[in-house]
């Protein structure tokens, strides 16, 4: 188990890109967000997540490296389509943000995460960041699977 | 991944019984029979089992163990109370019945499953075996943590 402290933000502009990015594929056996489930294929790579409820920017995780066949059947199992993106890691000042491009039903959002060591951890903010989604629930990937950004990006920030 | 072909029967009397059966607390991330996802302690083992819908007594499973510490976190983040049993091994003319004899809310319940190769797979029936129950949704494990067989006893063949 480990606790996961994250702060979300959109993306403004390409500045930000760097190199190639990992390709994910990631679904939803629970998108319940008491004891969220997700399947993701990270490139050659697949895991097996599990997520409790969030206080503040802080959550429980679970992660468990499983076999990537095992995922695409999983993948199959899914409540709602799969949510593909491309994953970026960008160093800033000595941390990694971690940029998504996503694709597909949610083609044109881009979102940045920084992981955190607390709450109040004090952290440079690249010119390309745009503003803070850390509790706008729209932009959970959990919900994006359900609700992608195409049917609601006029009303985005 | 891997295939489950199992049958199950209720348990007359305790003729079954042969020695110490190991300590079941079980329960779930998600009881969606498309999609149910269970976390389980097996006495010092812990195993994050996903299974999908089942056709006929056939059903996909993907089972991988994880750390007793994480299984025991995650039984908080599960939706409802944890199902608690013994589960015992029965060998029976060369197959091997796994009763689980339930506790809690539960108590009084004893069924008895058979893991078989194919669905037609012939197999001795042991004289404790009483009516079989695999078609029969309220005692599905995911079912009986919402709806425990206390409520509905009365209603039991």
């Amino acid at each position: 188990m480990g606790i996961e402290i994250e702060r979300k933000f959109l993306v403004q502009g390409t500045d930000w890109k760097n190199e190639a990015g990992v390709r994910y594929c990631q679904g939803y056996l629970n998108r319940d967000k008491a004891r969220t489930v997700r399947v993701r294929v990270a490139g050659e790579h697949a895991f097996l997540t599990i997520k409790g409820i969030s206080t503040g920017a802080t959550r429980a995780e679970f992660e468990y490296p499983i076999p990537l066949a095992d995922a695409q059947a999983l993948l199959a199992l899914c409540d709602g389509p799969c949510i593909e993106k491309t994953r970026y890691r960008v160093p800033v000042d000595g941390m990694v943000w971690e940029v998504d491009a996503f694709a597909g039903d949610n083609a044109g959002l881009v979102v940045a995460e920084i992981e955190l060591q607390s709450e109040d951890q004090v952290f440079s903010r690249p010119h390309w960041l745009g503003p803070e989604v850390t509790h706008d629930a729209r932009y959970f990937n959990s919900n994006l699977a359900a609700h992608p950004f195409s049917q609601w990006r006029d009303a985005a920030p």
